[in-house]
């Protein structure tokens, strides 16, 4: 058995699945493009079968980063990350996934189907050999189209394992290359897991000529322990996302899989692709877009991981860094150097920066946002690689805007009566003032914005964080709203609808700008969202989309 | 061996020590009698040889949750909470501890020394001939003070298991009844682990007469993993802490641990005396006093752990809960029923319901709560059990108020120049009002402060989150600012001084008048600090407490 694990990364699909973590095509093309320079080797880009953008965010996803032209003269990599689409164990849903990653140099199609009882009795409503029938066909038809084909057992945690191999066994006979074993509902303890794999790949006929994969959930805190354990047993795929993000308590963390592989080498004598000095960065992409925090105890991208060199004293213990410390910072890419650029840099140096941090703007682009940059810097005296990065997500991985924020005024404080007062401009190019009183300033702002788009929605969740220490910081909102107006998205494994949220974020020196922005952002993505869910559904202010 | 697993939570030791999660000595009081009634069956209160305020804080502790006549006429347990001082291996810190927990009906010693060869030789400069004496040496004098001493070999994870036999042997003679094995620097796997207690249980001498402990750390997030592998291979502690904050990567999490023994219960056959509806609750009090946030897809007590149901059409797959759920979301003390008081409640259901919650407050101190209740009841139309929280935790969980908030006024938007205008009451109740123009809202507001009370301070976090959905939500705001002024606080581990920082939180409907009482409260620390650190260090404006 080889000592390569495959890291295949989710977090555009079990991820992006978590409550409010909805990103938009533009920013889950960045996320692929980072995941790529991280050296992922599959990237499951989504669901194509979900929804018409579903499908398209995959498809351009396997154009843009999937195919051989996508990549980077300097990239280390031999060849393009394969990318995966998802599809239940259906014609129509394997088509969908095939259409949309077909344009990839290496696509993949990923199908799956319960083999517990619970499941099968309860969700599907079918015998055993109305399953194993349904996956021979299955897994055969998306052969057919392509050459890479992953089969997952859903529920194997809870799943009869003498049923397993049968069902495992036949899907290879069929033509899968990959097997996928998922702890669907993050029950299995390590051993559990670990001797799961084990059975299976002494149990299943053909299988040494696939390769074995694990995906974990964190229910009990134990996603990482049994994805080990399962590599350990002999899987060499690990299913994994960005900061361990996903549906309740979220998937296997690709960080803390990757470190305890590296840093624990001679016990486990495996290997992966991926470069750890872009970690850290990755992980803030991935927080930034999908508005869910990072703890700061979080393991590896936490900010307080490596804090304990930081926070002490100078004459300490730094000549002895192994007494407290098992992993350099620098090796996840946490750098001390964090004062970059000022007012007076130029838009080279700041070019120059933005293509270290991977960022690749068009000349037009640049101009937008070396302006800002200017901007910010009279303001700011110092600018650092967070405000960096906040700015250019402020800037360019905003939803399509059908109404923007032309000017703001608020009046607040212990006195009573925060007002405030907001022009929106919308997709007509009119625009509309409405003045306020709330609580406070963000409920006022946020009522004034009410008042002119009238999409009837509730505020699920507000934060607002710093981006950089300093009091002169810019301070970076992220909400999440749920529409009032019956908009539901399909969950593929509970094959019900669920409410829709929509998240929304926004940078600025000016907190309440910042949360202006941010919701403006969350109601543009409702109100596209609206619009093409047909007139029936649609609030009266999408005649002005319609007509623009 | 029993099967009782007994929870010794360090959240207001070692979880404490997290960078900026320092809490006042009320909000470690109030925390303790959380964790009584959450039923854990040790706590450790402190370091009481820290300084003066840790150890009258675990005192406190001692005296007014430890001691049997603290014990409710209500609760199931049948004797108070084990109160545990931690001591480093030197008279000294033996007498403090014992000092601080006798007054507590069943005190505990905890001392430690390392044992790992790259501690003894980095850090302690002695040999193991050395170590072993002053392990003996320090056990006997414990124990002659206290009949309960636990003893950890710190490091325990990288040290030589024959030494570490020998040691542990010699601190059983010499007294020791509970041995803890930390491993300090969250290195190993379950496997690894698991062994070394094995080892422990097997070849150390005495130890059928103690109760082995485990004590693991999140760096790889192997936390709860090794701290079940430990139990499993024979241990009967589990040290953890609330959502499992701690140094760096942070402690294993106590909810984690005690929800996989309840889950699992065939599997490992263990029970705990945790009350697990609690377990929410706690969560909370420790995020909000601590300001250390839980990610939404941290196992348990995230946000998202339980959101698949909420989130879910009414109509789908609720008659079928075990198909994607392991744990009913009302074990853990997730409720649905969030709306509880309105502006017609009365004083009496206020108190009732502050009463379920375990708050018991003073007459006068209901009153200031009841007053501040209705005020916020006029602007939002409902209360909820967060709202009410935020409120009692900003009243009456304040530092000692050095300054004051009087008056704020700030205007804002995109127009510029964003002005604030403060007006505080000093220690000698005289005002002071100053305006200042900022980079936003906050930045002016703290300028301000900043021009009254000339505390120089580097704010390192500060972050809003609304308590509860809704536009009219209270939003509460947790700051961490750094003295320029040379505070240090003493590092247990390291024997280092790490600069010190404060904590603080405010919560108001209007997030710029949270911000300043935010920055108020951890300033307010600071002055605190800075009077108590002596004249030599004190900054001008601390004449103001001398006469006051």
């Amino acid at each position: 058995m080889d000592n390569y694990v495959r890291i295949f990364d989710t977090t555009l699909r079990d991820g992006e699945q978590s409550p409010g973590a909805t990103m938009t095509s533009a920013e889950k093309l960045e996320v692929a493009r980072a995941l790529a320079r991280l050296g992922v080797d599959v990237i499951e880009a989504g669901f194509p079968a979900a929804s018409p953008d579903d499908l398209e965010a995959v498809r351009r996803i396997a154009v843009e980063v999937g195919a051989l032209r996508a990549m980077r003269a300097d990239s280390p990599a031999q060849r393009p990350p394969i990318i995966c689409g998802l599809a239940r164990a259906s014609k129509k849903d394997i088509d969908k996934a095939w259409e949309a990653v077909q344009h990839a140099a290496r696509p993949r199609i990923h199908t799956f189907l319960a083999t517990s009882e619970i499941h099968m009795h309860y969700k599907l409503k079918m015998d055993r050999e109305q399953v194993l029938e349904r996956v021979i066909e299955m897994v055969s038809y998306a052969r057919g189209l392509c050459d890479d084909v992953e089969f997952s057992p859903e529920d194997a945690g809870r799943s009869d394992p003498q049923f397993l191999y049968l069902v495992l066994g036949e899907a290879i006979k069929a033509g899968a290359t990959t097997l996928n074993i998922p702890d669907t509902v993050g029950y299995t303890t390590p051993d559990e897991f670990g001797a799961l794999i084990a059975g299976i790949i002494q149990n299943t006929p053909g299988v040494e000529n696939c390769i074995v994969s694990v995906h974990c959930h964190d229910d009990l805190g134990l996603a990482t322990a049994n994805t080990l354990a399962g590599i350990q047993a002999g899987a060499r795929q690990a299913e994994v996302t960005v900061n361990g993000i996903g549906e309740r308590a979220g998937n296997t963390s690709l960080e803390e899989v990757v470190m305890a592989l590296n840093t624990r080498r001679p016990v486990f004598n495996l290997v992966t692709g991926i470069d750890t000095t872009q970690i850290m960065r990755v992980s803030k992409l991935v927080s930034n877009y999908t508005g869910i925090v990072v703890q700061p105890n979080k393991a590896i991208v936490g900010a307080n991981a490596f804090a304990h060199e930081a926070g002490i004293h100078q004459d300490g213990m730094l000549k002895h860094q192994q007494t407290y410390e098992i992993m350099r910072p620098e090796a996840v890419g946490v750098t001390q150097t964090h004062l970059v650029l000022g007012k007076h840099s130029g838009r080279h140096a700041f070019k120059v920066r933005l293509n270290e941090l991977g960022y690749e703007l068009s000349e037009a682009d640049l101009d937008k946002a070396f302006d800002r940059f200017k901007h910010l810097a009279d303001k700011k005296k110092t600018i650092t690689d967070a405000d960096l990065e906040a700015l250019v997500a402020d800037e360019f991985y905003q939803p399509r805007e059908v109404f923007t924020l032309d000017g703001l005024q608020v009046v607040c404080g212990t006195m009573g009566m925060p007002t405030a007062t907001v022009r929106l401009r919308g997709p007509d190019g009119s625009t509309h003032t409405q003045a306020c009183i709330g609580t406070g300033p963000v409920d006022a702002t946020y009522k004034a914005i009410d008042a002119i788009i009238q999409a009837p929605n509730t505020l699920l969740e507000f934060s607002v964080h710093a981006v950089t220490e300093g009091i002169d910081a810019l301070g970076e909102v992220t909400v999440r709203v749920e529409s009032r107006n019956g908009h539901y998205s399909f969950d593929t494994q509970t094959e019900t609808d669920r409410t829709r949220t929509f998240g929304g974020h926004g940078a600025d020196t000016d907190i309440i700008v910042a949360s202006a922005k941010a919701y403006l952002s969350a109601l543009n993505k409702l109100l596209v969202a609206s619009n093409r869910a047909g007139p029936a559904e649609t609030p009266a202010f999408v005649a002005h989309l319609q007509t623009a």
